[in-house]
């Protein structure tokens, strides 16, 4: 167990001097950790590392955690913001005793070892895997917005870079804070004036306090390597003695890069650069560690790294998902509100006793669909305003918090725009249904910076999530209930337009009550055995239609529903090749969609069969989808006639 | 020619009253334009034109343009931030002269037409395409720092909404125009405190005066429906009479959503919704105008679009390209330097007389070596600091100011969390030249969150941008000369590791003095009549030393490098699949990379062959390249063994 000097929850008004004396002996010990860790690797962080040590072991001093229960749901939680600190946060973590220090420094930054250059969840005491700055503190706004949904007592700290505040996230990230009220959210800045390339003042000067005033922050001032100012300035702000105790609050630590070894102090270079082996020998003097430097580095040449680690296990909420509804023909409804209409019915369902389910959006709330939810459970529903990089952190994160997270926005908005956030999100395992409307062309007269064309492009280049593309209002139905009971991240995209009900051979509806979404399985909506028709979203319709017209011409074609793109039905793909000529077509740009994956099936396969894509192969205007589609040729006479075409290729 | 009161350069010292009558009486006539224009599409955002349109009318009383040369060099630029408010943009453009309000009127909104939802450059007048919100500020910075670089007196106004000024992206350009001195650059805030959800105060609270001070910028607040008013803030701003003439200015307009139509006004259901034709009838009353709604609807069912538009030609310097450099193995160079070595060339050689190749980076510039650039022309080199989405719009912008811009940042940055700029700028017409480094795996110690594996997923999601990953320093050195001559966009993707030169078979440099890049050219670095191999980046060296293996073993493997991924050479891959099996190799998402480009190819031409992708099938660790390629397979010894395998496949 550590020497820390503890008392939970900051109880304690300040510390003794013995405290102060022993923290200074703390700092010194990982400080050597820090060099040792970044000199054995020959790689790494150091300067941060080092100005952030003093905050990190300030908060330790009363943080309420569990080191053999890391996911306990009332620790305090604490978000490392600037993830290539990571030196710094495993030698506190090691020293409050989560894991052996020894195993840190001679693993860290080896390939398949947890002790990533960057924080990474696999750590335990690591709430959040980051390294691209600017989204840690969106990411600690879930969890204080969690905290504050359910009443609970935790804090929520967020350790910050003075770099990464230029980052426009952050703006976002703090509005979101303030319109919330969470006053249990603390900001920790470690503000050494320094980034990679040299002094802020140089490279973005920003006036990063008024920043932080201007959107409502409360702000403390303090030096930020005089331990009794951190603990007393992190006391004021747990406890909420602050000028408005409403509201989150930053601690500015004034601080030094490099700090305690005086011959790498404010300077950038050690930014990202570890020291020499001399130097550390000199450091590790300094800093009065006994530590050999050569014994080390020997021992490290025959370490053998463990490269699989458990995966961290977040609790996913069990939430009933209710009966279906079946939407017929004469209900003439739009994908979307079949979306709203499912969402509602699992907010009604769910959120009666605790907050289980959520709905965020950015300022489209109408279009998205969520208005009935909001209206039955309006603590649930989360207006973010348009601040769509804040908000997909934000609802990965809350998707590890226990909830069953939906952020709904356009297409454009919800994945294009903030691609990378949830790269990081997947990357974090988060659980997070991402359902975007207004895809594809069928956004219609909004017209071409609004078409969402590269949806299936884009997470195709993700890992560890699927996307299902609704044919119908049941189907969307279906897909919404399902996906909500499966942990992992979904990805469900739908058009603006109406979607006519999806009938089977008999008039029924093909997606009738009865039907369960399976990811990874096509629907067969007609079989032919002159070829098949692979279609996904506003094409299913315009397939069927061709279906028709090459059957009133001796033609019978299959038409298969791709509707899980990802996980793609690979068996179906090559029973309906079997069969002949195949077309795909889609609402996508035809070089990444449905049609790229198919051809990747078919060619690892060696199956030769005449094959064409059909999708989009240009931005579009403005204008009413049926036209623009005509424009692409994405027409039912066309999708037929270029059947046909392949037929004579056999 | 239009009757607005008019001073170029805002030289009157303030309106007249008859002028006020005047912009009253055309402030009606466009308003009854916007209404006309969206309830005859039966879509569109009547409510924001409207409050917008007296700040737009105000602008143009004093904006120095040309509308016979909208591409006057010298002119004042007017960047439309909120697209939205097309209607209205379109209503000033066509009361000044650059276009007939007819064909707008029948055609706004109508597929195939160019007077798109959101305001796009295929009208003359309007500078930069629009839609996504936050972007326009950045564009604007842009046209501001060109003018500044070049000495210019243009001034350049950017009309925002209020409720985009919840986008982070904002932050990020008001610092860089107040760091880069931007006193050209007038803000123009469209501030009727509604967004489409509702009120702002509900939607997210900001405080967006203060958000503009704490960043340095003047603001002037004033009433946006008062013309006088309007006018001596614009005149103000225009000869820097404010409180610091160094800064920029915002104008902070308190407006009123559907000014001048009572029954809609301050309603925020019109931000997105037209009025009903009764509706229109009542508001062409109050407005004054005697347009006959249903002879206007009955014309519009009449009208035939114009689907085909001129192309804006923006200019393209002619630069010089120098003599390349060669590279010898003994060199041991990264590709990283190859390219900040030609950048330096491009530097010398073109920016002595006026600038004209610029090179901007985030807080990256030694990592991404622009230093020997910076020091050689250092007026230049720009320095955006940690805001990469601010950067990816400005740098898309400056490049149609005449210039070559080159931005370097790691590919994560430059990719992944740029993906919607670079989307809007290759709309834009851009030529933006986006050199990546650190991608891959080859991002070593870095780790996961830094791993770009997606580059070509997401760059073949786009339209109109070419794709070039080198192989070694020589073509390194050829494509950055070739790119930096091409109007367009280029992406040019490298690791971080040392590359080797790349040796045809009598040991001498591949990509020699007399090499020259071609875009759509795939090099045949070695024959071979058993198969193929396509690599691309650091997988070249690993296909090369896997044709040694095989050799060894009398199996004769072509070794392809397909360095120009977008346009592929769809030839090449055709004649390498008549050799025999066929495998891809790339440091790349393996589902969404060269593989799957040449898996496309494959299939449409109907071509079976063994075929096999080798790429990366999920995140690696922090470690050595070499040792993350080896826990992915991705040697030359696994690669040798696959081709092994596809041969007894045949």
């Amino acid at each position: 167990m550590s020497d820390l000097p503890y008392t939970a929850g900051f109880e304690a008004p300040c510390l003794q001097e013995q405290d102060i004396q022993r923290l200074e002996e703390i700092r010194r010990k990982c400080s050597a950790k820090i060099v040792l860790a970044t000199t054995l690797a020959n790689s790494g962080h150091p300067g941060g590392s080092l100005s952030t040590l003093p905050l990190l072991l300030g908060i330790y001093c009363g943080l309420r955690y569990r080191v053999n229960e890391p996911q306990w749901s009332d620790r305090d939680r604490v978000f490392i913001s600037h993830g290539h600190t990571s030196p710094g946060t495993y030698a506190v973590l090691s020293e409050v005793g989560y894991f052996d220090a020894k195993e840190m420094l001679l693993q860290f930054r080896m390939a398949g070892s947890r002790y990533a250059g960057h924080v990474e969840t696999d750590v335990p005491g690591v709430e959040w895997s980051t390294g691209n700055l600017g989204q840690g503190l969106s990411a600690g706004t879930a969890s204080a917005f969690a905290g504050k949904l359910r009443k609970a007592s935790y804090r929520t700290f967020v350790l910050m870079g003075d770099g990464e505040q230029q980052k426009g996230q952050l703006a976002e990230a703090r509005r979101f804070a303030v319109k919330f009220g969470l006053n249990q959210l603390i900001g920790v800045l470690d503000y050494n004036r320094l980034q990679i390339g040299g002094k802020i003042q140089d490279i973005m000067p920003q006036n990063i306090l008024e920043n932080y005033r201007s959107d409502g922050w409360n702000v403390l001032e303090i030096d930020g390597k005089d331990f009794q100012a951190i603990y007393q300035a992190l006391r004021k702000a747990y406890h909420h003695e602050v000028a408005d105790p409403s509201r989150p609050t930053l601690i500015a630590a004034h601080s030094i890069m490099g700090y305690g070894i005086p011959f790498i102090e404010n300077d950038h270079e050690y930014h990202g650069k570890p020291l020499s082996k001399d130097q550390a020998k000199e450091a590790l003097k300094i800093l009065g560690s006994s530590e050999d430097i050569n014994a080390w580095l020997a021992e490290k040449q025959k370490a053998t790294i463990a490269t699989s680690h458990p995966e961290i296990e977040h609790e996913y909420p069990h939430i009933e998902i209710g009966t279906p509804r079946l939407y017929q023909s004469t209900d003439a409804l739009d994908n979307r509100s079949a979306y709203g209409n499912a969402l509602a019915d699992l907010g009604q369902m769910n959120n009666t006793t605790q907050p289980t389910v959520l709905a965020l959006t950015c300022d489209l709330m109408g279009s998205v669909k969520m208005n009935s939810f909001a209206k039955i459970c309006p603590a649930c529903f989360v207006e973010c305003g348009i601040q769509e990089h804040h908000t997909a952190t934000l609802a990965g994160r809350l998707s590890l918090e226990n909830f069953v997270v939906f952020f709904s926005t356009f297409g454009v908005f919800g994945v294009a725009e903030t691609y990378n956030q949830l790269r990081l999100n997947t990357f974090n395992h988060a659980n997070l249904k991402l359902v975007c409307t207004h895809i594809g062309l069928n956004v219609g007269e909004d017209g071409p910076t609004h078409q969402s064309i590269d949806y299936i492009g884009l997470i195709a280049s993700l890992f560890q999530i699927r996307l299902a593309i609704p044919a119908d209002p049941n189907q969307t139905d279906r897909i919404i209930r399902k996906v909500a009971c499966l942990k992992g991240n979904d990805f469900v995209g739908m058009g603006r337009e109406k979607a006519p009900v999806v009938l089977n051979e008999q008039g029924q509806p093909f997606f009738g009550k009865d039907y369960e979404y399976i990811p990874g399985k096509a629907d067969w909506l007609r079989n032919g055995s002159h070829g098949s028709i692979l279609a996904i979203g506003p094409m299913v319709p315009v397939a069927l239609e061709a279906h028709g017209i090459l059957q009133k011409q001796g033609i019978q074609v299959a038409v298969l529903n791709m509707a899980s793109v990802i996980p793609l039905d690979i068996q179906a793909v090559w029973s309906a090749a079997q069969l002949g000529p195949m077309i795909t077509i889609e609402d996508h740009h035809i070089q990444t969609g449905l049609g790229s994956l198919v051809a990747n099936v078919l060619v690892q396969q060696r199956i030769s069969v005449p094959f064409r894509k059909m999708g989009v192969s240009r931005f579009s205007s403005s204008g009413k989808p049926n036209t623009l589609y005509e424009h692409q040729g994405l027409t039912a006479m066309n999708l037929a006639q270029n059947f046909k075409e392949l037929l004579h290729q056999r």
